[in-house]
């Protein structure tokens, strides 16, 4: 019972996705995406109140998967820089295989949904990453700026790097990409 | 009589970004558009061949005023970093103060319309933008790498630093948005 649970779960999440990035906030609705998600609009209310309720569950679902995606091979007691080095390349590689999550996220970040989240809480499973930074801000190797401003320099950065639809010109071998992590740790570097 | 011609234009023009910023590029189409201009379908099809025309030129049209901006007083005579920091607060400024206009470039970014745009004429009006890029990496005072990548940490961080939804902790102040040009000109420069 419970892994028909979870399946259609994840077939709820997986819908959610597709349509929203087919059809967009506004006219993506509950019927059509359990439509989408091969179930009916009553399975959905079971586990989300509302369609506000689902997009947002399902935002903080794929931030939480990106947060424990970068956090791989995490190891505090390395360098910052290469602690930082090793979560810039799980980031790269998660927004790589993962468009879809990417572009649902890019595009709840724009809407009005967004002015709803609590940013602390989204943000939790990222704590070791902001943990991180601090230190380095503390010790004078990373620029006294706000968390805004370094994602602005380095989650952004990989989302059009590693989308190969905005980087037609570039061939994302091994070497482009070490070149695109210089260039974005130049940046925050003090 | 041609007052009233570009009257029309800009109306559709204004409207294609509203609507298409508001309910997507798939359900946007030519007769909700010419409503939303207060124009007859027809009149749309004497300036585009098809909604396809339209929305690529409406793209087009964005990108040759962000470059109109980005060149505003715009001197190659002076050092590389002082004419990369002239079109940096340009662009800054451009992006803030047209949202719309850059949400709309943003989706159509993203979309399969972007694959039929021949980019070496969307960036025409940059020209002497990458002329400037060409010039720093020879003298070896930008880093040799391409120009997508060299996009990927100016034109993007701006756009979210830039957003007020997007950096809800940040005051954007004059001191803020010079740190973010040091951040960027420290990922670019050799």
């Amino acid at each position: 019972m419970r892994i028909k649970d979870e399946l259609k779960q994840e077939a709820i999440f997986k819908a959610t996705i597709k349509l929203v990035n087919k059809i967009g906030f506004v006219s993506s609705s509950v019927s059509k995406i359990a439509k989408e998600a091969n179930v009916s609009p009553a399975t959905i209310y079971i586990y989300y109140k509302n369609k506000e309720d689902l997009l947002v569950s399902t935002f903080l679902r794929i931030k939480q998967q990106l947060g424990t995606a970068m956090l791989k091979n995490f190891d505090e007691s390395k360098p910052i820089r290469d602690v930082f080095r090793t979560i810039w390349f799980n980031s790269f590689n998660f927004i790589q295989i993962n468009p879809d999550l990417i572009n649902y996220v890019e595009q709840f970040q724009n809407s009005p949904y967004y002015d709803l989240i609590d940013i602390k809480a989204a943000e939790s499973s990222f704590e070791p990453v902001l943990m991180m930074i601090k230190k380095g801000i503390d010790q004078k190797i990373i620029k006294d700026v706000s968390l805004d401003m370094i994602g602005a320099f380095i989650y952004y950065p990989i989302m059009i790097l590693s989308n190969p639809r905005r980087t037609r010109n570039i061939k994302l071998d091994k070497k482009t990409i070490e070149k695109a992590f210089q260039l974005a740790w130049d940046a925050i570097k003090l």
